[in-house]
């Protein structure tokens, strides 16, 4: 087997010792070394040996060696650079140097580093940006979280309907964008309605005279500024994209949103679930970000939640008190058949939520998953129920009617909690709540009560009490 | 908020009424207004479109369809089928025809329909292939799955160190490959060594004498043809990359991995998380495809471990069952205080496996996590202790002590419960374990049997029993 370990370890170690290079040289004022180094750094790196420098010998040396960078390489590593680290490079730089970054940095990256300012500091930015632009970017502030709009860029490359080959490829080189962004372009009639879409590799494919509408794709892949996150990069994932137009009402072009942001919307899709499925609500920021405060709020609704629930719980063993205390044995078995019951049912829930999130499973298939969690569920219950007859039979010597009672109440929570836990995702999908909460403690708290009522009622018909 | 179930509902209503349509026309017999159709379709729905063909209408139609798309789209929309419905359309086809599928399909794609088919059918397909690419697709299907071997294709563009963009643009040309693989081209010299790496975007910009080693990229991101794809994809979204090269040992680049196919390897990763948080082993499949004996064997597994964990369970209760009869009401809060134990160390751990996936958390933040969690914990803990108290004390008027013993297990079982599942995890990967194991149903019955120990000791100390 591949070892992972050893291999992030060797990877982590690799950077950790240009790292320490980089700190040595710093320290013994060997910048030319220094700057030869970095311009043979990825700028992804180049971020991280900054980020590295400002926590270890502070913001001096971080803005020392940020302006050591050519302009054009300083702006692309301050687009991959953390928010504080932004936000303490533009508060230690000259308003000259902020006004270069603002004009070069891409336009979605200059989105993304504003959202996270404070008010005065988005002003001391923006203070030499022409009306028109500032426009532009309180429309794109103004995008929803998690919609279309939030993620695209005004980066793109556009064509006229009767461009030839050559007067595109012409254009290209004159915009000088962003390698992702050019790769596909698109073609618009006067009036900006988005007609085709042609992709670099076409063109140089093509001859240099062609009309650029004939060698453009018209299927159109497109989504609206108000598309959510999830469909976005649900087409992405079909359709294999690279970029995405993004289209106003009337099919005009906006925007467009390129791969490399799709990444982290995979990512936060899954990450939401996951939490979800835990019980933590809200938890958006890195861990490590986060304060003590947001933490305990982002994990007590669901503890209260189940609080609440664990009153009919109780409820429900103080009706069966009395019986309780004639046969104290039963009392063992109680946390064996709650758990199981709470376990078997968010592995079904696990399933269908995720199967549900990756297309693989429609609302359609409803009867077909309770049919085969029925199926599973007899097996797997049925395997359980035979382990835990012996046990308690023979192991706990707790005579055959106790260890009928746990055995038969085994089966049927067993079955019960799966088929439940397949069933509960769909139905809140069909009804519009995020199925994700059906793999939660809500569910797990539901389960343990149904569990507990068919542990006593089979105890009360076997044992007769 | 933008409503998702009504967008995805209008999405596969779009592809519905497409489906009728074809099968409408299909019917009538109308094949050219019903080919004028499909070519304006992309070639992900013109394969769905075929799949619903054949589960309708008979694998008779779907074949018949199939041959009126013309060659090279046939051999796209092929690519895009299920595995079920390429076999059946392989043994539905002339020999001819399946060597034309061969011939133009994509190496990758081909290496995945190999890997899925019957040996007698890899030979029928392999019949016409020249031995040394027989040899070179036999390399491909041994690399280890899950490697990047696995994934990657050898249709990729390499240039020679002293060629000109004129030239590089013309190799191109020729060469007349598939979008995603042309737009980062590799440089190597005499002995197949990777040398640096050239962006389409860059050839398109540059003058045409210009020799392409002076434009190339040399820093170097690749990945060995072993290196696992977690390792992959992580350097995709760290480097925001379209294409990755793979090399040997030697450092010889022998094929690409390309975006499309990494976002498949991105749901996997989080797909087996997922699965293994909820205790499910070996789900590889999808949910619907997979046998009824599949799925119980992928769940048995952690519901056995559950059995024999609750054992020790048992245990903990028989030996506190004197306490339990004395006090019958300890019974009543025992699910309460198991399941917040649960729940809350379950919250924990999940943050943190989710953290550490996704890089923001590595093991040498080991004692800020442990110092954030024994602070979230009691805050939270206090605050569902104060609940329980008020609770136990006046709604359910069990009396002070008894209130008392609930809410101070209450308070160390969460911060028991959260320091742990914050803690497991980390320790699972420093010694090489799957984190996500950690907040699995054996993590669940830990804290359980914490909670019972806390909650029975407490309760001996407070009562005084």
């Amino acid at each position: 087997m591949y070892d992972e370990k050893q291999a992030e370890f060797s990877e982590n170690q690799d950077l950790e010792a240009e790292v320490n290079e980089i700190l040595h040289l710093l320290e013994e004022k060997k910048y030319s070394k220094l700057r030869s180094i970095l311009l043979e750094t990825n700028v992804v790196d180049i971020a991280e040996i900054l980020e590295n420098i400002s926590d270890r010998l502070g913001l001096d040396k971080e803005i020392l060696v940020f302006r050591m960078l050519p302009k054009d390489l300083s702006v692309e590593v301050f687009a991959y650079l953390p928010e504080d680290d932004q936000v303490d490079i533009v508060n230690g730089i000259t308003q000259h140097e902020i006004d270069h970054i603002m004009e070069e940095l891409a336009f979605d990256d200059m989105i993304d580093l504003l959202e996270e300012l404070p008010a005065n500091l988005v002003d001391k930015i923006l203070i030499n940006t022409p009306p028109e632009e500032r426009r532009l970017i309180n429309t794109f502030l103004n995008y929803p979280e998690n919609s279309a709009g939030s993620l695209m860029t005004i980066d793109y490359i556009d064509f006229k309907e009767n461009m030839t080959v050559q007067q595109c490829l012409k254009h290209i080189k004159e915009a000088g964008l962003d390698s992702e962004t050019v790769y596909s372009c698109y073609v618009m009639d006067s009036q900006r309605t988005l007609k085709g879409v042609v992709s670099l590799k076409s063109l140089v494919m093509a001859d240099s005279d062609t009309k650029v509408n004939e060698i453009m794709r018209m299927e159109m892949i497109s989504v609206n500024v108000l598309t959510d996150q999830e469909e976005v990069s649900n087409k992405f994932k079909r359709y294999g994209l690279l970029a995405l137009p993004v289209v106003d009402k009337e099919g005009r072009l906006v925007g467009i949103i390129t791969v490399d942001d799709i990444f982290d919307v995979i990512d936060d899709e899954a990450t939401e679930d996951i939490q979800l499925m835990a019980g933590v609500t809200g938890a958006d920021d890195e861990y490590l970000d986060m304060s003590v405060f947001k933490h305990v709020k982002s994990r007590l609704f669901w503890l209260f939640i189940l609080t609440c629930s664990y009153m009919i719980t109780g409820g429900i063993i103080e009706t069966f008190e009395a019986m309780l205390s004639d046969v104290a044995c039963l009392i063992v078995y109680m946390p064996l058949l709650m758990g199981t019951g709470g376990n078997s049912g968010s592995q079904s829930a696990t399933l269908i939520i995720r199967g549900m999130a990756m297309g693989e499973i429609s609302l359609k298939d409803f009867l077909k998953v309770v049919w085969k969690e029925l199926r599973v569920s007899f097996v797997a219950g049925l395997a359980l129920s035979l382990l835990n007859f012996l046990r308690v039979m023979y192991i706990d010597g707790n005579g055959f009617f106790v260890a009928l009672t746990i055995s038969a109440a085994m089966l049927v929570t067993v079955m019960v909690a799966k088929t439940v836990g397949g069933m509960l995702p769909m139905i809140a999908k069909a009804i519009g709540i995020d199925p994700a909460l059906m793999a939660g403690p809500l569910v797990s708290s539901i389960i343990d009560m149904i569990s507990l009522v068919i542990y006593f009622a089979l105890a009360t018909l076997i044992l007769g009490i």
